[in-house]
């Protein structure tokens, strides 16, 4: 049985920057701060249909010709393929201590479907800090999350939170 | 290799009056209306850590021990895998002309995460209808997902809109 999270390229940690540093704390992140996957990831059809067959079974995720009956007039990945793959990419991006705990969005929207045979790579900017009023030693980081094509189409934008630990001021 | 979607139970939709029902159109929908997803899904440590492999590979989704030492003090289900469980219960509880499109969110959290062995299951309800000015024959139902663990208690709430066709009015 093949994988279904893509066929990852250019992700190599060893050799970026970002990664053999220390994990970031809340304090270590300014507005305007832009993050970019260091690699990407190819979404083939056996990849789109695997996902759908196990989370969302619908016509247009799983049969070429099913699909091109609908508003989608072709194969398309799910919705939450494309946040699945996104996570995946963020991984690899964000270095933050005790890891990437999301605390929800505000914004979040599919501007286009992606493909098969799509690649796809994401950038993370930095909206704002919000240091937490009864809990001093953590905070959360307003972010945005856009995921393009290999096109520099937009797939997904995310706008929310994470909960970052701050450093310990003793 | 076993399934990653979890396990699912109770799922029939042969004596489900809504799903031998004809697909809904947007004209079908009133808010107020809940629909509860007829079966559930089970969620078991296994699938936590193949889901967390492809998508979201952090200490806290892989391992119990290394769990136990992070802010979620033992195994939890990524989030995106909560979310594409919930697509799962939700395709088997609205049946909509032309399928399920989602458009986005407007509010999306994890009030708490699911954890192995829980059984979620979910309630969508409509909160509003918007036509479209310039495509009269297509809206957007305005609704509300949250996704359930056996304890009641809420593990994802989505606030979004779907892309649902209008009958012909000719």
């Amino acid at each position: 049985m093949q994988p279904i999270v893509a066929h990852r390229s250019g992700i190599d940690n060893s050799d970026q920057g970002e990664h053999v540093e220390q994990p970031k704390y809340l304090d270590d992140f300014q507005p305007g701060q832009v993050f970019r996957s260091p690699g990407s990831l190819t979404v083939h059809s056996a990849d789109i249909k695997a996902f759908a067959a196990q989370f969302d079974p619908q016509p247009f995720h799983l049969d070429e010709a099913a699909a091109q009956q609908t508003f989608f007039k072709g194969l398309a990945a799910s919705g939450w393929h494309t946040a699945a793959l996104t996570m995946r990419l963020l991984v690899d991006t964000l270095n933050i201590e005790g890891g990437l705990i999301g605390a929800g969005f505000d914004e979040f929207r599919w501007p286009r479907p992606t493909r098969p045979g799509d690649t796809l790579r994401l950038d993370a900017e930095v909206l704002g800090i919000k240091t937490s009023q009864s809990k001093p030693l953590q905070g959360f980081l307003h972010h945005r999350v856009t995921t393009y094509n290999q096109h520099d189409e937009p797939v997904l934008i995310m706008t929310g939170n994470l909960l970052v630990p701050r450093r310990s001021q003793g």
